[in-house]
């Protein structure tokens, strides 16, 4: 039986998306589903080091960017954000749900083997290097490389 | 000739990516696609039988996030809502244009059998119980089960 | 080798969306995918041939939607708008770091014979015309058309 195989875009930077995006992905890897996912733009956020706001990328412009996008401590939820109270509350109730939070998930698709890829032109505009990234970043690719490695499976964008 | 699968993730409670979902469904199932909604975390605000603000939910903070998520009635245009009044203009230019309302394509969806399945963690976490939810939710689950039933059809995120 | 296919539902007017929507539909058509775009909602924006803001639309309600919606200068950033500061500045980072701007890969778009529909329905509640789009809009169709026409290639809703 053919393995199956799921890719996600992974272009928004909200912390309900990002937990979606997660979810999805260490589901179908549990299940024992090929996972990628291609991080781009906002989504990049969820991979910096620098967790938090940080003056990253090179330019004036790049680095205001890059602070007000923050990193993955910042990430607001798509709606209700309450300036950033609710990913915290939020992360509460999961931890008292028993139920993976978005670092867990995070780990979770490390451990599961899932591959982490960086859009190159994004990078690219916002001054981002893959040492800013994190360490389990396999590549660094372009969208046409994207999708024609993921040509014969699901492709999802959150 | 193999029937076409859909699969939707629905996991935006806004009333225009709403109306997206079920006229993509509804317009699958009309040229006899199969057709499974999978409603997680904002998504299911669509469903709840209280479709107004109501306090459900176990415990003060999952009470709180349903009140403030709301139901049916009080799903927001995802830009220029102007505090709901949006979704109330644009219901009366769906009506004066002759094209079918969010009511009346839930409804279509329910008539042309398209299978609603509401995600097991997400209610988990917003302490939402099954009896909260419409009564055409024929099944609760995880997402694996989900990708799993969806494997071999399009799958959608919206 | 069969020709792989996508389809993009280009529901969301965000500028940030629709660079996300043109360079995954650019690198799928140069790598030779036969590439499909569905415009809808807020989607139909970026196709205007009213740039700005304008009064198109019949009917009150339709003229001021429109009119806010506004035209493909118009497009907010999903987050961090600024009052549409954002996207001017964007576009900047891009022409410095050498990337196609939002102009150039709709103009690539064209060239690659990328196939523009635009949604029958959405159309009709907002009262655009299909002279108020995009002249390379060669049809105007409905969302099972759509679904039809794609059901052999990969479907993306952003």
């Amino acid at each position: 039986m053919e393995r199956k195989k799921l890719s996600i875009v992974c272009f928004s930077g909200d912390f309900d998306k990002a937990l979606a995006a997660f979810t999805l992905a260490t589901g179908a890897a549990a299940v024992n589903w090929e996972v990628k996912m291609f991080f781009t733009f906002w989504g990049l956020n969820i991979l910096k080091k620098k967790t938090g706001r940080s003056w990253i990328g090179s330019g004036i412009l790049a680095r205001v960017f890059n602070f007000l996008m923050g990193g993955k401590r910042t990430l607001p939820l798509s709606r209700l954000n309450f300036g950033g109270v609710s990913p915290v509350l939020m992360t509460g109730m999961m931890k008292k749900s028993n139920v993976a939070t978005l670092d867990e998930l995070i780990d979770a698709a490390k451990a599961l083997n899932i591959d982490f890829v960086a859009c190159e032109m994004a990078m690219h505009i916002l001054g981002i290097k893959k040492d800013d990234l994190d360490d389990h970043v396999q590549s660094v690719a372009g969208v046409a490389t994207f999708l024609e490695t993921s040509k014969d499976g699901h492709i999802l964008f959150i």
